[in-house]
């Protein structure tokens, strides 16, 4: 799915397409405006997508493609998995302020897409949350994080914390020191409630 | 907005509508419908709601009214802010269970609705967020959690966490075994993440 097999015209109307849903709402664009946008004529679009959902959803999975991409070279040469994990943390609200139209786009309206919501099958957004998930894993074989924290909640109770700190982000137009601060906040808290406490073993926690 | 004020049939309608909603999800969904399935006239339901979503949104707050009350009693009784907070995350999974419908027309049908994403003053979900707020605060009083951790940042991770697991449980249909497993993990992460560390201070951690 790179961008060069698909053609400038392709990314040209991928790029007008964030900036048309961020600023009209996903459900009251139209084809022809983003046309307008990438400078191209409707008819073009149909070459490239089937219709706007279908547009919506590439936006989705190749934004997210880039960005796992990114990550994944930039957390390769950082050896400690709690560095790891803050760095994640960090970037992920640091792409809100950098991306701040397609952070719309993904935070607010993808969620309004009926067809994205019922029938996407999220294969790429699994690739993202498992970043979190190895990260985990080799904190565990470490002996950093706790082994029996399961993969599957830990990646999405961190990616939930930061979504929910995104999207207020995103609506509420709060400034950039809330981003600096939720990601010193969020590390710590998941951090610390992952990693194996030092000294005599704590009495099992019950509710 | 007492149940008794707005009368049986409004009461009716709603739960028809958390019905018609989960079945055929809300884009889909007719007035007629909820119509039928409430057993009044079409004509009826504008007497008590404008639209769709008005009915939509009646479902959130209406429930979101119900589940603070009970909450907030059930919270009174237990006076550590750890077994609260632990309380707190056991009784937001166990409701999907227990309110499988409503949670999913809440967790899948309610973020499609544009007017709710774009327009709704989230007055009873802040509510909702407060209580755990409230439940860092006393901490923080008593010592237990960190001073520093801001309660904005904090109910949303929270919120944050719980919701991606309910997302996923809903979407997913796993088992009853999988939010047992979710509710203690998660309740173990966030407190220990939030938890004041005994010894001797550890030095500020910094990305």
């Amino acid at each position: 799915m790179s961008s060069e097999r698909k053609g400038p015209k392709h990314d040209r109307i991928l790029e007008a397409a964030v900036k048309v849903f961020a600023r009209k709402g996903f459900h009251n664009s139209r084809i022809a405006e983003i046309a307008v946008e990438a400078g191209v004529a409707s008819g073009t679009i149909y070459l490239y997508f089937r219709n706007k959902d279908d547009i919506l959803i590439s936006v989705f999975e190749e934004s997210l493609d880039q960005i796992i991409g990114e990550v994944e070279r930039d957390l390769l040469g950082i050896p400690d998995p709690r560095d790891r994990l803050r760095r994640f943390i960090w970037r992920h609200l640091r792409m809100l302020r950098e991306h701040r139209e397609l952070a719309e786009v993904l935070q607010v309206e993808l969620r309004q897409s009926n067809k994205f919501m019922k029938e996407y099958e999220p294969g790429r957004w699994i690739q993202y949350l498992d970043i979190i998930a190895r990260i985990l894993k080799d904190g565990q074989k470490k002996g950093i994080f706790r082994r029996d924290l399961s993969l599957g909640i830990y990646k999405r109770a961190v990616f939930g914390a930061l979504d929910e700190i995104s999207l207020h982000w995103i609506t509420t137009r709060k400034d950039e020191s809330f981003l600096e601060l939720a990601a010193v906040q969020l590390s710590r808290v998941l951090l610390e409630g992952a990693e194996v406490k030092p000294g005599p073993p704590a009495a099992a926690r019950k509710r």
